[in-house]
């Protein structure tokens, strides 16, 4: 009665480790800062849930696989700003952007085959790849380079005859990075050229600052065939506990194929798609320019604290609302253990996430953390603080 | 650019087929008895949305991956009622059971396993099971039996060195059979002698009628480090569009492991699972009474209706809100088409779920149609003498 070989090399939330000693400072006391989780502090619009409150059907019944038409509606009116022109069958409702994620790759790979994914990437990809039987195939990128992609020959190299498609997440999860023009054409070329899909997990897409021009691997129209679009309302809308997500595609053949997978599993939460539904049809129009302009602060304050400490480094990060910096210790675990263990500043202290886990190559990312920067200016300040101090006084360096 | 063989070998939902002859038949007026889902037409508990109405936190927050504490401690209480005593670290919540069972093929199988599931069985089990890779290996049940399970010695020989465990729906759907403790202990003695999980899926164990016992696999003490207990709030508290399901197990190995799967996606719709947490918390002590009494009236319009059929083969479901009838024609599949097509009683049809797609076996349940008895009586002493008159004027027998 063993368990799947699946599950049991399946590896575990790279920041669990970390929880107790997080508990721990609590209980003695301490005052933690957050920075290790994309749980943003922005209010939810308020208008989802008065769409819920006026949920008024006596039963609550299954609503179609596809997703609640309204909110169908709404996700392509939303990218119709963009240029991009999805139809309504090109567009599936899903639990999230993780389901999104799953059933792209069900849909696109068998048992052993592969995706190439530009690493550090999101941990939660290994779980989805791992669960499906699908191989992630990293791509290195570095904090030196922040976190830009390498060369099309070097991308190429990654390429095998099991190779099915190209992932990425554009603005970066845990990097930041957005990507430029030159590099969204060259994954484009080797999609063409290599027939591979592009899987691109856009969900940070509104959070692009510094007045950068994003481009979406939706916006290459020679590529429409070939590119999934992955999108969530929990961070666009500070609603993560919604687990409304998106698949958005022009090949609507595959749309169709990936319908099996949701007609399966009947339908995706319906209230929270009411919800939904009403904050796309309603946003105030400057909602987006606020938010943007709200996490841009953030993240001059966390990039400022970090390159004003000595030995620390990292790139301006342009895109998401994350930061990877390289830090001056030679384990960054050991470093945030000690964090919540051993120090404090003013009876108070920091968590981050170790950046190791978002690394599929053995060995890379061992000094480096990631850095969410999802509280108010204030608590970022002191969170700098706290940082800078620390590793001053830090002995494992 | 070829999409994965797992999923262009999937099947559709068997009863798609028939959706634009039922849109046809209402485009020209006619009334359609949709008795082809498992869609109930009782309410909602009220106090669903009120719980749902009383959330004021501003932001909507990732809830906790294995699910939100109050529910968990709901279903716990829930099951003592009826003498399972799980602890909390002994239960997950999930998007409904479809996901209570993907998560557990993928923790119990590898890709190329085999699960042995009695047919007929609920179609979305092949979905699931196809998406990763996983075999289904069929037991055949049959009408004239009433769909109970064969001997001992005719379920072992579904045993191969790849079977991982036993899937049953229980009480049935589409069978409407409720199993015996012989029959349970039966599949208890095949898991133990031969290492194998058992998977109950017990969504409808509240739905048994005629004073009869319900023994579920979580009543047999020597077996509850095997048995995964599937559930869902869909059917028991009508409310299929909330997609909330969970998995109960005495392993607390297992639910570690199926625990990196809820963490990977983060946690199920938060909203939906305050609503259920307060049904579970606050519900009338009479409420399964009532139901239960609601759906054998159902049950035995529909039941006699079937007997009084001539050629007719059905013998009384005991369980679940669905009946399998084996009908005097070659195919089912033609005959529901001409139902909704060339047929009409005072301007009225009917729509039922062809039985073959239920079958994993080429050839069986050709002449078989599931009946769900989830409308009121008038309509269902309606739709019975439709069925009645279509089958004598059919010329397709």
């Amino acid at each position: 009665m063993n368990f799947s070989k699946r599950i049991t090399t399946m590896q575990q939330s790279p920041i669990r480790k970390l929880f107790r000693y997080a508990a721990n400072a609590k209980k003695q006391g301490k005052k933690v800062y957050h920075l290790n989780i994309g749980q943003p502090d922005i209010e939810t619009p308020a208008n989802f849930m008065n769409a819920i409150m006026n949920f008024d059907r006596p039963v609550l019944e299954y609503s179609a696989s596809q997703g609640v038409p309204e909110l169908i509606d709404g996700i392509a009116q939303y990218y119709r700003r963009y240029n991009m022109y999805f139809e309504e069958d090109e567009i599936l409702i899903t639990n999230g952007g993780s389901e999104a994620i799953l059933f792209s790759l069900i849909t696109i790979a068998d048992s052993g085959d592969e995706i190439i994914i530009p690493e550090p990437f999101y941990s939660n990809y290994n779980t989805f790849a791992s669960a499906v039987d699908v191989n992630i195939v990293p791509i290195v990128t570095t904090a030196e380079n922040g976190f830009h992609l390498p060369p099309k020959e070097q991308i190429e190299k990654a390429i095998t005859d099991r190779t099915r498609g190209i992932l990425l997440t554009h603005p970066g999860n845990p990097t930041g990075v957005v990507y430029t023009k030159d590099e969204i054409q060259c994954i484009a070329e080797i999609a063409q050229e290599h027939d591979l899909f592009i899987l691109s997990d856009e969900v940070y897409r509104e959070f692009v600052y510094d007045g950068l021009e994003y481009i979406s691997f939706g916006n290459i129209p020679e590529i429409q065939d070939r590119v999934i679009l992955i999108d969530s309302i929990s961070k666009r809308f500070s609603a993560c506990g919604a687990r409304i997500g998106a698949i958005l595609c022009k090949n609507k053949k595959l749309i169709e194929e990936i319908l099996k997978l949701c007609q399966g599993r009947l339908c995706s939460a319906t209230l929270e798609q009411i919800g939904a539904a009403e904050i796309y049809h309603n946003l105030p129009e400057d909602y987006f320019k606020k938010v943007r302009e709200e996490y841009q602060k953030r993240r001059d304050i966390v990039y400022e604290g970090l390159k004003s400490i000595p030995g620390v480094i990292c790139e301006k990060p342009t895109g998401s609302f994350y930061v990877i910096a390289k830090l001056p210790v030679s384990s960054a675990e050991d470093f945030l253990i000690w964090l919540l263990r051993d120090f404090e500043l003013d009876n108070e202290t920091l968590m981050l996430a170790p950046a190791e886990g978002f690394y599929a190559t053995e060995g890379l990312g061992k000094d480096e953390v990631r850095i969410a920067y999802i509280l108010k200016e204030e608590d970022l300040r002191k969170s700098m603080k706290i940082l800078k101090t620390a590793l001053e006084m830090y002995p494992g360096k």
